[in-house]
C-alpha cells in the first residue's frame, strides 16, 4: 500500500511521514483506501522554506495575476466538480446533491470570484494619502499563511478551496495547507486543481502546499515559525485554543472559528402567533446535515408558559419523527456522545435521544435537553458545553430577569436570534433582550434561524471569544475577510518611484482612496 | 501623610489600598510629596462594576455626546494648562517649553479633537447595507477599555489624555486609567478635567476612572475580566508581554506598543554627499528629550567604506560634546545602563558614553556602540536589546548580502529608515534593502530620521510583534486607531426601528456608508 504524497514547492513528493493515518467512509464505517502520512517537522520546514520564496515573488505581484490565478482556479474546480463531489460525499457522508453540488461547490467559487475581484480592484487594501506630509499607507499581505479547515464544509471552509484560503491569497499571501483529516482526498483533489491554475497564472511554485497531518508539536511550531504571517483555523475549540497559546506568544496573528452554540429566544407573542412555524423552521434548521454547521442552534431560550411547553413538544415530537442524519466522522460521534453525557450529569432533563439512533453509520439519535433557568445559572459554563451535531438544549427562563441573567452569563457567540411577534406583543421585552444579546454576538437575527452564511460584504461570520479569537474580524464577507492577512504598512516621505503603484499620485487603477481626506 | 484617592464611579474615594508609593523628580532624585495608593482588587473590582454601567448607557449614546464630552475636555485641558505643564515637568523632567507646553499639549488636545470629529461622524464605523439580503453590519464600542499609559509622553500618550483613552472614548467605551507610576500627580490633573467634562457632557459616572497602580496579579485579573472589552498598553516590554499572555489567555483584545529599535540604514551615496548632514540630524534624532521616544533610532546599520568610519567619529564626537540629559526616572536609567551591560558583554565596542554622564538628576552619558555585521549576526536577538535613552548601535556590514542578512534577523519595529543619496548611486541598493526592510517595520521612512510621529490619517504608530502585538492596526491615526476597541456588529433581518441609526434606510447623518455596494 503505497502512501499519498504531498504538496511541497510544486512537487508531489514523497513526504518524511512519522506515520500514517486513513479516512474512513462515516456511511459505512469503513475505512477508505489512500493512506496518507503524518508530516514530519522537516516537511513543513520544506514547506515553510518554500512558502517564504514565493512571499518574495508575491509581494511585489499585482493584483490582476493574484485574481487571474483565483478565478482559473474557480473554473477548473467546476471543470472536475464531479471528482470532487464524489469524494466529498465519500469522505464525509455529505448529500451529493442538493448540498455538496448545488450548493456548498457554488458558493465556493463564488466566493473564490469575489476574492478575484477584491484583488483586481484593490480598494481592499484601503490606501490613504495624506500629501501636504507626504505620509501614505495601505494594507498589504503579511506572509505565509497556515489554514486549518474544518470538517463540516469541505469544499467552503476547505483549507484549499475555501473562505480562509480565498482571502489570504487575494492579500497576497501563500497558503500552507493542513488539510483535515476527515477529507483528505477532497483537499487533495483541490491541491491538484490549485497547482495547476497556480502554474497557469504564472504564480510561484509555493503559492499553494499541501501537508495532511502533522503531530501536535509539530503544528504548534508551525504557527510560531518565524516565516509565516499568519494563521487560519476553523475548528474544535482544544486543538483551537492549543494553536492560539502558540501563535499568541510568538506575536502571530491566528484567526479562530471554534464553538458556537447560537442562542435561539423565542418569544411568548410569536409563540401564540405562530408557535408551530417556528418549530418547524427550528427543526428543520437544526436538524440540516446532521446539524453539523457553525451557527447551528444548540440553544434555545424560552420564557415559562403554556405555549412555551407546547413548543417544547411539538419540538421533539418533530425531532422523534425526524431522520437521524448521518455524522461526519466516528469522532464526531463521540464528541457528541460525551457533551451529552456532560449536559445530562449537569442536570439537564433529556427529552429525546441520546441513543445512537437509527440512521445510517456513524450517528446520534436526534437530541433535546431542557434546563430550568435556575439549573442553567448553577453552572452557565458546563450548560454551554457545544453538542456539535444534531442536538440542542431549551432553557425555560423563570421571568424575563432571569432570561436577562442567562444572556448575561452566556459565552461568545457567532450569532444570536429573536423571535417576535408581528402585532408587537413582544417589543418590549425584545428591546430589552436584543440590548444584551448584542454584546455576545457577532451577528444579530431577527426572526430567522441561524444557519445558513449569506456571502455578503455586510456578513459577520464572527463574534466575541470563544466563538472566535477577536471579536473585530469577519471570515465570511469580502472585502472584509481580506483584513486578517494584511499588515498596516506606512510610506513617510519615500519617493515616488519607491512607492507601491497603489500609493503614487499617479495611479490609475480601480481602488478607491482616501487622498487628503476625501475619497476617490 | 494622606493618600491620594483614586476615581471610582465619579467619585474621589480612599483607595483600598494595599501599599502607597510616591512621584520622584527625576531631575533632583527627591521625592515627591503626594502619596498614591496601590489599589487592591477590590477597587478594580469598583472600577469594572461602574465602568460596565457606564458602558450599558454609552452603548446606546449618539457619536455627539461623546465628540461634545471630547471637545469639552479638550477646551478644559487648555484651561488648566499651566498646571497640568509644571506638575508633568516635575515628575518627568521633560522641559516647560517648548516640550510640554507648546509641542506635546497642543498635539494631545489636537488629537482629542480629531477623534471628537471622528465620533461625531460616524464614517469610522464602516457600515456596510446590503439590501436585498436585508443583511447591516457596522463597528460598535466592545466594552470598557483598560489604559495603561508609557512614562514619556504624560500628556499625547497619557491613560487619560492620550491616544488609547481618545481612540477607545470616541467609538464609545468607558476607559480604566491605570497611572504610569512615574507621573501620577499629571493623570490625576487630567482625570479631575475628564470628570468633569464628562458630568458637563451628561456622561455617565464611570466614563473616566482613575487607579494608580496595581500589584502585578491584580493587573493580570483586570485585563482578563468578563467586564472587560479591551486593554491599551505602552510601555515596556516584559510586563507588556505579561499582560498580553493573560489577556490573549480570557480571550481579551490587547493592543500593545512594546519597544522597537527603529533601524536607520544610512547608504554609501548619501554619505558621501552629505554625511555630516546627515549626522547632525541623527544626532539631534536620538539625542532629543534624551533618545526617551518610542521611534528613537537605536540602530544604525552602514556598509564598511571611509565615509561610514568618517560618519561614525563624527557622531561620536557630537555625542561627545551634546550636553547630557535628564532621565524620567531613576528606573529608566537602571535599565538603560543594564542594556549597555548586555550589548557590551555581547561584544559591542563602547564608542563613547556608558557612563553617569554629566547631565543633572538621573542621567547616563550619551552613549554608543558599535558592532561588525559579523558579530551582530552571531545573536541577533542579544545585539537588538533595547536601550531605551540616550543611545545607539552601529552595526557595520561588511557587504550589501550582509546587511540583507542583517535586516532579515531584525524583530518587527515601528519605523525603518533609508538614506540615499539625490544622485541615483544608492538606488539599486535601495531597491534591495527596502524590500527586506519593509515586512520588519510599520513605517518605511526615506531620508528623515524615525522621531516625530504625525498625527495624520495616513499614519502607522505599529508594526510587527514585538514593536506591537499585531501589525494591523495602529495607535497613532484617526479614524484607524479607533478600530481598535470596536467590534464588529451584524444585523440580519432585523427590522427597521431595531437598527442603530447608522444602519437604518433612513438615515441622514454625515456618515460614509456602503450602501449596495456603493459607498454614499
Amino acid at each position: 500500500m503505497t502512501t499519498e504524497n504531498v504538496l511541497i514547492a510544486g512537487e508531489w513528493r514523497t513526504a518524511d511521514a512519522t506515520g500514517t493515518f486513513q479516512a474512513e467512509n462515516p456511511a459505512t464505517k469503513e475505512p477508505l483506501s489512500p493512506v496518507y502520512p503524518v508530516s514530519s517537522w522537516a516537511d513543513c520546514d520544506a514547506v515553510l522554506e518554500s512558502a517564504a520564496a514565493a512571499f518574495s515573488e508575491m509581494r511585489e505581484m499585482s493584483g490582476d495575476r493574484v485574481a487571474a490565478f483565483l478565478e482559473g482556479f474557480a473554473d477548473h474546480i467546476e471543470a472536475r466538480s464531479e471528482d470532487l463531489v464524489e469524494m466529498a460525499h465519500l469522505e464525509t457522508a455529505l448529500p451529493q446533491s442538493p448540498r455538496l453540488a448545488d450548493v456548498e461547490l457554488p458558493r465556493t467559487t463564488n466566493q473564490l470570484r469575489q476574492a478575484a475581484a477584491a484583488a483586481r480592484d484593490g480598494s481592499w487594501r484601503q490606501a490613504i494619502i495624506d500629501s501636504a506630509a507626504n505620509i501614505r499607507s495601505c494594507y498589504a499581505p503579511l506572509g505565509p499563511v497556515c489554514v486549518f479547515g474544518p470538517n463540516n464544509f469541505p469544499f467552503a471552509f476547505g483549507s484549499i478551496s475555501g473562505g480562509d484560503f480565498a482571502a489570504a491569497i487575494a492579500a497576497g499571501n501563500p497558503v500552507i495547507a493542513k488539510a483535515n483529516s476527515s477529507h483528505p482526498g477532497t483537499t487533495k483533489i483541490f491541491a491538484e486543481i490549485a497547482r495547476e491554475s497556480a502554474d497557469a497564472a504564472g504564480m510561484p511554485v509555493g503559492t499553494v502546499q499541501l501537508i495532511y497531518r502533522t503531530n501536535h508539536d509539530v503544528g504548534l511550531q508551525m504557527v510560531t515559525d518565524s516565516r509565516v504571517g499568519a494563521t487560519g483555523y476553523t475548528g474544535s475549540r482544544s486543538a483551537g485554543l492549543h494553536l492560539k497559546t502558540a501563535a499568541d506568544g510568538a506575536g502571530k496573528p491566528i484567526y479562530l472559528e471554534l464553538s458556537s452554540n447560537n442562542p435561539v429566544i423565542v418569544l411568548p407573542g410569536v409563540l401564540e402567533e405562530r408557535g408551530a412555524a417556528v418549530a418547524d423552521e427550528f427543526v428543520s434548521s437544526c436538524l440540516m446535515g446532521a446539524g453539523q454547521f457553525c451557527t447551528n442552534p444548540g440553544m434555545v431560550i424560552l420564557l415559562k408558559s403554556t405555549s412555551a411547553e407546547q413548543f417544547i413538544s411539538e419540538v421533539t415530537k418533530r425531532f422523534e419523527a425526524a431522520p437521524v442524519g448521518t455524522l461526519l466522522s466516528g469522532s464526531v460521534r463521540r464528541s457528541l456522545s460525551e457533551s451529552h453525557q456532560v449536559l445530562q450529569k449537569a442536570g439537564a432533563e433529556v427529552l429525546c435521544g441520546t441513543g445512537c439512533g437509527d440512521g445510517s453509520g456513524h450517528c446520534v439519535a436526534n437530541t433535546l435537553f431542557r434546563v430550568s433557568g435556575l439549573t442553567f445559572l448553577r453552572d452557565p459554563e458546563v450548560m454551554q458545553t457545544e453538542a456539535f451535531g444534531n442536538s440542542s438544549l431549551f432553557v425555560v427562563a423563570d421571568s424575563i430577569d432571569q432570561a436577562v441573567r442567562i444572556i448575561d452569563s452566556l459565552d461568545g457567540n457567532l450569532t444570536g436570534c429573536l423571535y417576535t411577534a408581528s402585532n408587537g406583543d413582544d417589543d418590549d421585552v425584545y428591546d430589552l433582550l436584543a440590548f444584551h444579546l448584542r454584546r455576545k454576538v457577532g451577528r444579530l437575527i431577527n426572526d430567522a434561524m441561524p444557519t445558513g452564511v449569506a456571502v455578503s460584504p455586510a456578513m459577520n461570520h464572527g463574534g466575541p471569544f470563544p466563538s472566535t479569537g477577536h471579536p473585530g474580524f469577519t471570515a465570511v464577507g469580502i472585502p472584509a475577510s481580506i483584513h486578517r492577512f494584511a499588515m498596516l504598512q506606512c510610506y513617510d516621505k519615500v519617493r515616488q518611484d519607491r512607492l507601491p503603484e497603489i500609493l503614487r499620485d499617479d495611479y490609475g487603477g480601480p481602488a478607491r482612496r482616501m487622498v487628503d481626506g476625501v475619497l476617490i
